[in-house]
């Protein structure tokens, strides 16, 4: 359970007329997160497709518990919480620059091969993504 | 427990390069299916805002069945499931051309009045958003 | 040149803090002004695709004239101004439900066949798309 | 006329079916290259919204060279040309981490004021954001 972290500044153009980052924007940042924690364990997830894989989300979870502004500083912390057969669970927190949390959420993901069927990913793989202890 | 109905062709921009739309655009999609909802029960979201109500986002919930392609139709029901307190519960479902069920979910909402706490709309428009009967 | 027109409702998600349309929208309602235009000239730009053609943006202008609000009606007309090699060129106008002029835009694109060459489009094609009288 | 760069990540949720970066995300790219502009002439946008001016887009303007695909590092150099009187005209360059140039642009804006009224500036603040020799 490795967790990964990185910070984003909010842009203008992810606010909406409450004055606040639109809801659905953290999907967009939690999606980075998940590209930040895999370019960190070494398999970036562009690579996963050259190699023939496609990542499809199958469900998403999100409680909000705290507006984000226009030039806030949040944090993604990005979990992976399973890497089994062919599933991927990530969890993931988002802070402001105050340390307030903003938003949880968790995505369950399925990995296809060929043909666009459930596949899963070899072992050498799944070590490298779950390389807990040296996270972040 | 009223349901309203709307259509929208999927757009380019919302696609990725998995060739399907992007799995953020449903959450602006059931966001448009709430509006629709609202305009239809002659109570659009501006005039909440007019009169001095903020509806949030508290949670999201997302399963996502099928991938939906550029120049898709896709029909969005959406129905209030519950309308109490200072509280809203939708739950949607979108379907293709075909009928097909691409994606269901469900979001949660606090009413918001001055200064931002949480505030129960009246009765009166508690009973317009319901007014299930009638609905679609 | 022949000029076609489709109508959108602004989304809540399209609104920034400003509390009106965010910019950026115009350029993809207008690219859905091109998908529109393409799909009354019987020639859908996923057929394009299919062909083995992908049309790709070279220059975009746009000039803004006047807010769009959530909610607002926009109506976009698209015409094309150009088919000719492998160039096509496109204008657009947005309107509110009153009438009010939005926004104005050109988009120039290039077509590209096999290997991403530019590549004229045939005879046949471009007769089709240019099919100005009818248009509308 | 100061010169200002960030360097951004591009997203997954950016990219469309043709594998690229949609030409929707320069517009917000260069918005926040703006902001960072700013940020970085001590006076951020959000002060600016503060003190009572909004800034609104009048005409944007983009010439797209080559493309940018999913975790790119596009570094994006902004320009001020121009803060005369009501108006702020910037120059925009974004290149990938091979130095390729990506995209160029230009956005023109007109500075409100109270009741939205075309305001200038006042000199102090346009001598901030003017102060070119420490650019960047």
């Amino acid at each position: 359970m490795a967790t990964v972290s990185f910070t984003l500044t909010v842009r203008y153009a992810e606010t909406d007329a409450q004055g606040i980052a639109h809801h659905s924007s953290y999907l967009i940042w939690f999606e980075e997160g998940r590209s930040e924690y895999l370019r960190q364990k070494q398999f970036p997830y562009s690579r996963m497709e050259e190699l023939g894989y496609i990542v499809v989300v199958a469900e998403a979870e999100l409680k909000y518990r705290a507006p984000a502004f226009y030039e806030d500083r949040v944090t993604v912390e990005t979990t992976l919480e399973r890497a089994k057969n062919y599933l991927l669970e990530f969890r993931y927190r988002a802070r402001n620059q105050k340390g307030e949390l903003l938003a949880e959420g968790r995505t369950l993901h399925v990995v296809l091969g060929s043909e666009r069927k459930p596949t899963s990913l070899p072992a050498d793989i799944v070590a490298l993504l779950d390389a807990g202890k040296e996270g972040e």
